[in-house]
């Protein structure tokens, strides 16, 4: 069986293994304030044209994204995001268990529009009875979506000029960013995101490290004491290390690009065999996720030799299912796919 | 200008002030734990049928709901509301606060439905990855609903019915109880409530008191250690038989019921007057509130000497505004209003 | 049987009941945006010597300590006390429910002194691992103290430069505030602290008032959207001119301070008594808690007509326990009492 | 330069790495629901006598500690454990992040006593205004103390009667669990603590694993969806094999028992040179950790070849300092050390 059911499912890539072993018998301080760490947080610089960051290094998506809202925001104050956001429906309310609401807003393919984050700031600011509401103070983004649609620079520009006019902070999450940086229609670079975003995250577990996410805070007022809001949360790895040198790995030469870059165009040809094929899409992806339309007879057929994941049932026999590529996937399991679906 | 803006801009019922001179030279031991508080526990419980209940009283609304929602969950877990519901939108996230989320659901004329209830529950049920989601636990009704409707007899018994299925906690906000018992429509008691939901609260606030809510807490599961939480969440009074008092006066000879009566009453006359005319609801009530749609030019006229609360805006012209009545409404204030309704 | 368990056993000042009598048909805005309470701050405000201050009124003590403390500290952040204070031993950690860490420092006499906040201070500072521990933030006193004993104006000032030199906020709690101003050994006032602390509140309930405590904020920093902190933790009373309209007839013509200092005046009667008699105390106290050492004998003899308040149980046959007086306290009870005491 | 700061400056051990590239080729389901984790399970079963066991695997020790709290408290309840305890001085006020109360009782040598932990929660049972104070109900604690020191199975029986008593849940910290149960003094294994407690954890982020703490929970009250708790909190790893592959590999053949061994035996060759050289320990230990007083001379002496952690200062010219092995410990570096001591 083949398994596209998600982009984590192996273990790192071998140059993450090898330079963990090389390593091994080095003693460090630890706590993320190590040699390996400053020498990853050089490298990611290198690509964002703004060294007034800070980065830190986490152990994933789930932790990043609450310990990150818990630094931002006060009490009163809550988090707007897509209807389909991580956060809103698959963290088991980590948000909320730090005391924050979520306004969630109808997303438009998985994204939030420049438009709907204006109408809730708008009517907060306008509200009359502002003690009574959540203050939507940090809006949320995934960057590729939940759907693997991505924002292009426009689009975030647009939002970028809301949050400056409403005093909100811009956050991206990136636990696919490679997939979304590498997309044959992206127009967003790091350094735009480190230009355009208060903070945002560059995720390694699904991208090539065995585990662990780069967090960088642009906005000086998210950076204060942030390594005690990450011990707090569990977020301090005692051996910080090991994500400074899985970082450092997969930034100094641009592996990062190379493999997220390698599932994307993977995931075009699997893509353009669906659509070859006729099978509809529920929503149109550039990344390594790919949502399509199946029956129930093509999913038994399909399903004999690839694993993929169920994501909801559309009608009596119609299906959404999900096809993922990752920084593992090789081009010959992805020739198998493809006659597979061509023989559908 | 004559206030129909909300139903809490006045004191006390006078019976109150009343009593609460005349005991005003009296030492209590405070609490809750004194004479005014047990004594009204057995006006209260004269309503119930159902000696096995806890009786609290605390000082407010959002109090009363997040205190026993923090007493009720678990970290993991949450509360299914119609969207509408004041701790979603009116209680600056007193929830979230908590650390619960808030599953809100789409409402019917403000109210929830079994079915909406049932179809989150076995979400959840059925979802395969319960660890990463909130797990549905306690729904939350208000009787009224926010826009003054109440919940049939067959409808709560419907609700009930779910919550038994999925192991779900049944709760009523009745900030407006009395208003919602007093209703032509009505065929809900105190004592169906006692045996419907695991816990619900009789407004005092808006139904005669100065302030206050008594709390009722039926099943077994919800009732430990209730007043630890009280007093964690600022909700236990030191002069506990301050709300005793108000209780057992509203609550005696039936005034409760007396008061909040006579303001559905007058509250069916402003809506025979504004059907008479011909102006539009926005939506049906058979309570204290109603919530009508105006003109610009029909706000400006009935705003000359009457203040009512501003709602939202329908299109460029019409607005939806409420008319409250309370147990401090005057029949002659409604003859003014009705006139002034008559003549628009 | 003549009570002096405690200071907040009898409802309120005849003056307050009448007020509110007075006012009971007039309707009024509500949520402490009213004239009431704008009436009631003027009249605080001339005992300040600083224009520039916030005041909120709220319902009970436990309820304004957690509520400043929820606003004004991040979740690293943690409260400085005497290890004897209220919110460390007797609030069912509320402050820790907010999610803040206490660091109780040993009292004496109840009291915070500077070189202990120094000390806890410094500590942080120079650890080395800050990310590792709680920051110390905010100074948390009672003035008076639990035990009735008073800061001087040169220990407040003390404190006061430990607080600006570690950015430290210094708050004081007042639920018994009338009565440690009254005292005839203060040399602090309404207006020292006013410049001393960055917020501190004036205590109603203890003090005369039904319900209900003053909150001064002095500090910016704490200000803003304080009114939002309100309403998440159910401090918004929907009736706030019921506070507003307390505090106004308390401070209008100087009530609050004559009542308390009465009350002062009763309890050095009966400090003097028990001197007299060769009774030691537990600490020595100029305010209206008076802690003494009974022996089992007198205990029983003087509890024939008295009550008062068992504290803790010093050896076999010795016991410390707790006289108050208060706002309601008769000269001719104290009578009594002192003659019980002679008679020992 | 030798370092002996701590126990967790190096990778893992090889037979980890080994294991981990060996299986980096196979795709895995992920979040713990794998063959590794189970085959972990297994493993570590062998060793407890009790098949009636929950165990998970989370990342790292603040965050088993604070998510077991979590999952096992009420708002109203604390933790009760030594003040020295990590969770009270070095967690960054962790556990009261989850709105918990530490109660720290003074330790004897860094350990709890039964008769501390009845003390407090005597107290607490007989206190007559519970609703007003925090109930006892977790006691926390760490085997090897933070001084390390351990506990005697007579010790441990002891705390459990009194847990029985009280109602209270035992759980124990086992971040250096090997080298507690490898002591020469040790009459406590995992089957006893099995037995004994409610729940605990084996560290293996200190033990010879890269990182991962294996929690065990033994009392059903405490298994319920402990799953939602670790999503909730971050510790659901994406990749949860790479944490069942370390606890496999460590538990297969004995391994950690043996690494650990190891370096107590190393640890009490520490210990005999400095008694031998007639230098005192600041609390005599049989594990790992080596506490002396050395003067200013000694530490700059011994400093030139060796890093140790500096914990506090004693007087004008003593100091503690801390000495540790490892599982990485080599004989070789011990043999430079106690040459160095030697001399001194």
């Amino acid at each position: 069986m083949l398994r596209w059911n998600n982009d984590y499912n192996h273990g790192a890539h071998p140059a993450i293994l090898q330079c963990l072993e090389q390593t091994n018998d080095t003693a460090y301080p630890g706590y993320g304030t190590d040699e390996p760490c400053e020498a990853a947080r050089k490298e990611i610089l290198k690509y964002l044209d703004n060294d007034a960051v800070d980065i830190h290094f986490l152990i994933g998506g789930t932790q990043v994204n609450y310990t990150m809202i818990a630094a931002a925001l006060r009490p009163y104050q809550g988090v707007v995001c897509a209807d389909s956001a991580h956060i809103h429906v698959h963290e088991t309310g980590a948000v909320e268990n730090t005391g924050h609401k979520i306004l969630a807003l109808p997303g438009v393919e998985g994204k939030l529009t420049a438009e709907a984050i204006r109408a809730e700031a708008e009517g907060y600011r306008t509200s009359g009875v502002q003690e009574h509401i959540t203050q939507p103070k940090f809006v949320f983004l995934s960057h590729p979506s939940e759907y693997g649609t991505i924002y292009s620079k426009k689009e975030l520009t647009d939002i970028r000029s809301v949050c400056d006019e409403y005093g909100l902070y811009l956050y991206v999450d990136g636990a696919r960013m490679g997939y979304g940086l590498g997309a044959d229609s992206a127009d967003v670079t790091l350094a735009d995101l480190a230009k355009l975003a208060d903070a945002f995250y560059v995720g390694g577990t699904k991208c090539g490290a065995m585990f662990g996410e780069a967090l960088v805070i642009a906005n000086d007022a998210l950076k204060d004491h942030f390594r005690s809001y990450m011990k707090q949360n569990g977020a301090l790895l005692a051996k910080g290390w090991l994500l400074g040198l899985q970082f450092y790995t997969l930034f100094k030469d641009g592996l990062y690009f190379d493999i997220t870059g390698h599932a994307d165009v993977q995931a075009m040809r699997i893509r353009d065999a669906f659509r070859k094929k006729g099978i509809p899409f529920y929503i149109e992806s550039n990344t390594n996720q790919q949502f399509v339309i199946l029956t129930d007879e093509q999913m038994d057929k399909i399903g004999e030799k690839h694993i993929f994941e169920y994501e909801s049932k559309l009608d009596d026999v119609h299906h959404v299912v999900r096809f993922c590529t990752s920084w593992s996937t090789n081009t010959e399991d992805v020739d198998v796919l493809l006659s597979d679906i061509e023989a559908l």
